[in-house]
């Protein structure tokens, strides 16, 4: 089994609700990477035999420290429309919701279709060496990190200079894994906080709230294979402990898979 | 009264939700302007005595039509941390949750702050003439729009040619008002469907869920007083019934207040 299936994996619990357990392979500073925690909100309805169409959106909210160990996942069904289906997720250790999530899934309909937006301009994956493996978050192993522009500097401290926000680079998991929602929306947490390209160094932050879009269906994404992902990411303003960080994941192929955007609680 | 505090108020019910009516003034298409909707959401949480802080996010599912009359709305403390707190919102009719809304609030603190993005250059509000005030959608005739880049057409049909998704305007209540979160909330939804613009017509469009983070605090928001915002708004892309589109919303003098994103369906 690879190990973001693992990681993500639910089974029904005697209370209705679904059970599962964090997974020191995708650990971060002071608990389980982002992305996988809204990877598993993303699978609980996922594995829904009610549910409809793709996932459309997210909106996961950090809400409380995840730790070792055990954890519940409670789905609710909100609304089914004819074409659009809106969820509520909650994830629980103990009394505690430690996250929490909407999720719009919907049928897709072959419509007029336009993309206003380009893709990033970048050499092939396999032209850039990956960042070294090195780093003390085991979660950062999992994947693999070709940056085409910007690097992630790791610096004691700030140094004062102020470097772009705005990273491109090819994204992919260290071991193979084809593509679906649980690994989009792994992924759309993958990229590094704004802040510390901005400073050139790495100290916890935690994100409060991230929200993604899919503008691709299951069939099309799976037909990917489980190559590597484009990805490009920035900032609008980091201010009184909060940033905003935008990103977009696309094809080699120049689709565009999903955009995201989430805000991030600094101390600095 | 003004219309939008008539449009949000909310009174105590007797099983501990809140209670509220649809407004005429605020009507769109086939029901309230989604604006309005979600600032009646984050009122009920700006209301709460056990409050921390100023909004930080907010994520506004727009689950079910809203027909014209009366509503409930719910309001649960999710988790409240030392400088971070999480509400869940519900708004039903009858026994449909016609939205919902995850919402955070934070205590902010100075910081070292950056402000990568940079306001769009535009001349005065006053300078230029507003749309005319004839859209048979009421809520539009509670707004004014100034376009600074792009306009609004309101061919007939689609004519073939696409416009750009782009726009820069500025945006007032019509009636004026001072600025706070039930205000800036309203605004973040108050940009056109990207598709009108590229399609240069107007036509039923409905947002499935909004996200806003707000960059700014309630003291600093209300020394604002009551003049109009700058916006500016873009999509990435429109396919199989579905566009994404993200807006920033900056004061007269370039303080960026608020960045947002929604994804709305589209039948064409």
């Amino acid at each position: 089994m690879h190990p973001l299936d693992q990681a993500t994996s639910l089974a029904p619990s005697s209370c209705g609700s679904l059970h599962g357990c964090t997974c020191d392979a995708y650990w971060n500073f002071g608990g389980p990477f982002g992305g996988v925690t809204a990877a598993i909100l993303m699978r609980a309805v996922l594995e829904r035999t009610d549910r409809l169409g793709d996932p459309c959106s997210i909106t996961v909210n950090f809400t409380a420290a995840i730790a070792r160990g055990s954890f519940d996942v409670a789905v609710r069904p909100i609304r089914t429309g004819r074409s659009v289906q809106h969820w509520y997720v909650e994830l629980r250790q103990a009394d505690v919701v430690a996250a929490n999530a909407t999720i719009v899934c919907a049928k897709r309909n072959a419509t007029w279709a336009h993309q206003p937006v380009t893709p990033p301009s970048a050499p092939p994956a396999q032209s850039i060496e990956p960042m070294p493996n090195d780093s003390p978050n085991a979660f950062v192993r999992q994947f693999q990190f070709r940056f085409v522009e910007g690097t992630l500097e790791r610096l004691p401290s700030f140094d004062g200079r102020l470097r772009s926000a705005r990273t491109c680079l090819w994204l992919d998991n260290a071991v193979p894994r084809p593509w679906d929602f649980v690994g989009l929306t792994t992924f759309c947490d993958l990229f590094f906080g704004r802040i510390f390209h901005v400073q050139g160094t790495v100290f916890p932050a935690a994100t409060v709230s991230m929200t993604a879009y899919f503008h691709i269906d299951s069939e099309n994404l799976s037909a990917l294979g489980d190559g590597p992902l484009l990805g490009v990411a920035d900032a609008n303003t980091f201010v009184a402990g909060f940033f905003d960080q935008t990103a977009q994941l696309w094809s080699p192929d120049g689709c565009l898979l999903a955009t995201t955007t989430q805000i991030v609680n600094y101390r600095t």
